[in-house]
């Protein structure tokens, strides 16, 4: 049986699908195929449906054969991380006490994609809860890099890092609350697109921090990410947080060439104590796109570490107050490290809290007069390529804050300011390992970041390697 | 000088005036008079600008006399809480840190009333940055009630309570976040609106409590009431918690008769522990509006003391989180009540605070489903007629929480829900001090209670009896 399908991007696959150039049997087929190959090795998926996926791809093929496609992705085979709900099929989060947990409602995000005609594969790992920056889990085991398997995917969304490096999906949904998505798409080398606050309904997602929540794509390509944000942005009754903001024509936007696009390059902070690959592929990526035609200028950005900071802090005050009866009842199905950093927000007292909530405004306002003459801030998605299972795996004893700080240097500001950001795979190191760029927009201009990222791979080739099986 | 025109509502001082009948230079130096015969009974006014009020006045004179009318207030002379910033204006909040405070913006909802062409008479007294119930203010002393200047105006709009209820000002803004326009206009016999969270715009007025706090009219009558409300509600660019949802015609629901209304009478709490004398007056309101054309049904509401709590707690955290820096730079400056409160709400736990906000939205609809059947709820709007000022001047003593928590048992559970209410004068004790009752209504609702209080001021005097300089 011939695998190439599964390495089709999603929007080529959607369209081979429409044009019954293959059947959504054979892909179904196909990447159930590497799936069964992948798996073993990466521990990507949490749950694989391959009967029901392969009965629900022959009903789409007979859907199609009668003229009725359900959407763009008709027939598409996809998982996503185990915490977007779906009526009647569990979703453990990641956690020990979530396992058995089946909701009775389906995440809008989800719902939309279903609409469009997804076929599931299944579901994919996360860490516990989606707190953490690794992609550890002590209770189904830590997710494996596939570029490497004895190194990290990133965290949380671990397993949609993996599977969709490895071709084991086309796309798969994420989220991003302090760099989820954008970590394993840098570690795995996906593109993968936070979205701004509000842009994207969570209702249905499990929750981690009301104020700093995302849900976000990560795929191939940044055309991929586009299809998918323009089928899930918009309002919804069930998320009164999700923005009314009209929905720009995504796919329209990739199709743009860079000329006429600022580019900004940090003086500091994301330039300062870079892994020597990582600051060459950062300088690399920037002469690409001024080659491309964007015109390149640096940017003094505020006081990053700050809202750095602020950021953890209403993460960790908000997480914990979700978790609070667990942490009660069950401490001892909560993974260390997990609980350690719950524990930690208990702790916070509400007065700091709500100056660090206060604080978004301001800190966004000088933001935006920072990087009012660019259209996109370009930063490495982390410092570092990915370190190893092994030396990362620290739970939550001395060096645990030092791990995660270092890996979520880079991410939580603009978690913080609540900016959409793409992290597009940039380069790989000597060693084999991906390295990601994230461009960093303005509040709903997600467009101007998938048009940079498709531009860029219209010019590269980083996001078209394939893992080899060792 | 006959002081007559001071005692004429709003609404009639303002056709009065725009009809010609007075001029507004003759009604302000008619208040001016009151004002300078019984200010330094009540000490209401924080500060009073006789010349400029005249002066004001005899402009809008001129103008009127040429056909220009500024709008349904023109030349009407009032007063407001002193905590509403008006540019170039000292804006003292009732305290000494603010004493000198000289803002450069000035309150949207003030805008609105100047620009419907109010005439300013100065600025009342408050309690110390509207944070206590009773109406003593240590720096600027307690303001007294007209009634009876032994006892309580309430608070924290003390001044605004006790002006309006000697005709110093023909309505006044007030803010109620805990009780603070009820509790006043209940204790001094006006009528007082706690409108919806977000009906009016809180910009440019003093924030206590972000999440509770609102700005209402105090006023004679509910027909006053509507038409300040008419002319403040509404969305405003300067502040985005502020509805964009349609003003209704508040006047017009005041001429309607209360046929075809239902008002529920809560079969607990706020019919238990009463003071004789307001069981008494609440069955005979209760059976005025029966009269009056209302059906009269039982309503089993929540337990009430529940949302008293998770109210005061959110209040307490984020005025703790407003005045922190103070509270560390100039703890000396705070009185002590003020300063024990505020630094109470330095101890609550951001867990704890999420968690009572996370509970407002399930809390509202359970008390809506309770209510359901009903257009307002009828309840007192505090157990006890007025204290004296010496049997509530607790400081902060041991006797302080317990004076507290009396006083405001029966408001705190509505700023909770964030829900709109209205107190009328209902009645007066043996003593002849004047009781209220509230009408608790749904949220953006407030034509209906405005409704229910203009009919049952048709059928009674209470709103228009006037306290006697002894």
């Amino acid at each position: 049986m011939s695998t190439e399908p599964a390495l089709m991007t999603l929007t080529a696959v959607a369209k081979a699908i429409a044009d019954k150039k293959v059947s959504s049997h054979e892909v179904t087929r196909a990447v159930l195929h590497r799936i069964a190959e992948w798996q073993p090795r990466l521990n990507a998926y949490m749950a694989i449906e391959s009967e029901q996926a392969l009965a629900a791809a022959t009903e789409a093929d007979a859907a199609l054969a009668k003229g009725n496609s359900r959407g763009p992705l008709h027939g598409v085979p996809l998982a996503h991380k185990d915490m977007y709900y779906e009526a009647g099929k569990v979703v453990t989060c990641g956690s020990l006490i979530r396992r058995d947990f089946v909701p009775k409602t389906t995440a809008t995000a989800l719902q939309r994609l279903k609409d469009a005609g997804q076929v599931r594969l299944g579901s994919l790992q996360m860490v516990e809860f989606a707190y953490g920056p690794t992609g550890h889990n002590v209770h189904y085991g830590a997710v494996r890099n596939p570029w490497n398997v004895a190194h990290i995917t990133g965290g949380s969304s671990s397993g949609s890092g993996s599977a969709v490096a490895a071709r084991l999906t086309f796309a798969a949904l994420g989220s991003d609350t302090g760099g989820s998505v954008r970590m394993p798409a840098h570690f795995c080398g996906v593109t993968g697109l936070k979205t701004t606050v509000g842009r994207v309904s969570r209702a249905g997602a499990m929750p981690l921090s009301q104020s700093l929540d995302t849900v976000g794509p990560l795929a191939q390509t940044a055309e991929d990410c586009a299809l998918l944000l323009g089928l899930m942005a918009g309002a919804d009754p069930e998320d009164l947080t999700a923005s009314t903001q009209p929905v720009p024509d995504y796919l329209a936007a990739t199709r743009q060439s860079l000329k006429g696009l600022k580019i900004g390059v940090p003086t500091a902070f994301y330039v300062d104590d870079l892994d020597g690959e990582v600051a060459r592929i950062l300088d690399e990526t920037v002469a690409t796109l001024k080659k491309e035609g964007a015109e390149i200028v640096k940017v003094e950005l505020p006081d990053q570490r700050q809202l750095s900071a602020a950021s953890q802090l209403v993460l960790a005050a908000e997480a914990a107050a979700y978790h609070k009866r667990w942490m009660i009842e069950r401490p001892q199905d909560y993974g260390a490290q997990v609980l350690m950093r719950l524990q930690n927000g208990l702790t916070i007292p509400a007065v700091t809290y709500l100056e660090a909530m206060r604080w978004r405004g301001p800190a966004l306002a000088a933001h935006n007069a920072a990087v009012s003459g660019v259209d996109a801030v370009i930063a490495p998605s982390a410092p570092v390529p990915a370190p190893t299972i092994a030396e990362s795996d620290v739970g939550n004893g001395p060096g645990a804050e030092a791990v995660i700080q270092r890996l979520t240097r880079f991410t939580r500001p603009v978690n913080y300011l609540g900016l959409p950001s793409l992290s597009i795979p940039s380069g790989f190191t000597k060693a084999g390992l991906p390295v990601g760029m994230q461009l960093i927009g303005r509040s709903f201009e997600e467009a101007v970041l998938l048009r940079i990222g498709a531009a860029f791979q219209r010019a590269t080739d980083f996001h078209a390697r394939v893992p080899k099986l060792a």
